[in-house]
């Protein structure tokens, strides 16, 4: 087929998502030309739609459509507390535990030197000038956050990520906290990875 | 998150493509809008022109920008011989073998009873009408079509639409005929299954 023909330009364009081969791209073109060109007409305009309006909230970085998101604003949230998570879809887990009053800080990214994304490129100077920002935000004001919960994964990266923002806080003296690590909910010993045992051990309380 | 939150929209819309679910469906959209909204206009664009110029050839029913495929238009192809397959993808791999010069008939999907796709569904009478076309459209002339080359799967699926298919073209005197089964090049016997050796042996030449 043509490299211009705009199937294969089609392909192309499905070939950009995460995750999607050429393979994969050439059976969502099929089906969306063959079965559902009002889906594709759809999610053209869901695209076009979001790029336009969906940017990055001015406090916590998540993505909303305003300058401050609905989470930032809410007078009942805690504002001492902001837990720093990697994406939105973590900060979406743990308001669904409904645990947690407190206020977040998306990092959208997480320390990867291997990806070559260093501190710069995960905007932790936001982080850190978002900890120091006054109360109220007057100058000369206490700081407003008193505890700041460290919610990054915990993989190889997660853990990166949460040492070096941990660095950087308790040099300004503010009270770090990482979630728990220890045995999942409803598993048993038998099947638990030695690691999380080991350390929930350590961890007892 | 609100459902008529844009974002969300955007993930609503990219489940629809087929293989991808709410969790794939977020990892695109935080994707894109974190770090390719380029790409994402990009394929907003292409999904709309796509929309817009891809039609199915008035031939043989394939995907292409004009009346009448450049594969159809060929003066170089036989003519006389009509292969028919069950999506472009598979006329592509057909192609790719540089093995066959003839034309093709694309079903645009394959006889599925356990999912309601019946002989209509799927235009079988749309290629009896092209096998039946006299040579040159003049009426009364011979049949153009000598020879129809049965190419779908060797699913269960495209093993019924085959059957079907060489049922109705039988009846109006056309040769039919269906790629060989057997052995594929660079297999070691020992790990080939048994049907496919059964067939192999059943058709030895």
């Amino acid at each position: 087929m043509a490299e211009n023909h705009p199937l294969e330009l089609l392909v192309q364009a499905l070939r950009r998502l995460p995750g999607v081969g050429v393979k994969s791209a050439q059976r969502m073109a099929y089906h969306l030309l063959q079965h559902d060109r009002e889906g594709a007409l759809h999610l053209a305009q869901a695209l076009q739609h979001a790029c336009a309006e969906v940017r990055h909230c001015a406090l916590c970085h998540t993505f909303t459509e305003d300058d401050v998101c609905a989470t930032c604003r809410d007078p009942r949230r805690d504002h001492s507390q902001l837990c720093v998570v990697e994406n939105p879809a973590d900060l979406a887990a743990m308001e669904r535990t409904g645990a947690y009053k407190g206020l977040y800080f998306v990092l959208m990214g997480k320390l990867s030197p291997l990806d070559d994304v260093g501190p710069r490129d995960i905007g932790l100077q936001k982080l850190f000038d978002r900890v120091d920002a006054p109360a109220g935000g007057e100058a000369g004001a206490e700081r407003e956050v008193r505890e700041v919960i460290l919610a990054t994964n915990f993989t190889a990266e997660g853990e990166t990520t949460a040492h070096v923002i941990a660095q950087g806080l308790k040099a300004r003296g503010v009270n770090v906290t990482r979630l728990a690590r220890g045995v999942p909910v409803g598993s048993e010993l038998e099947y638990v990875d030695l690691g999380t045992i080991a350390h929930a051990l350590v961890d007892r309380r």
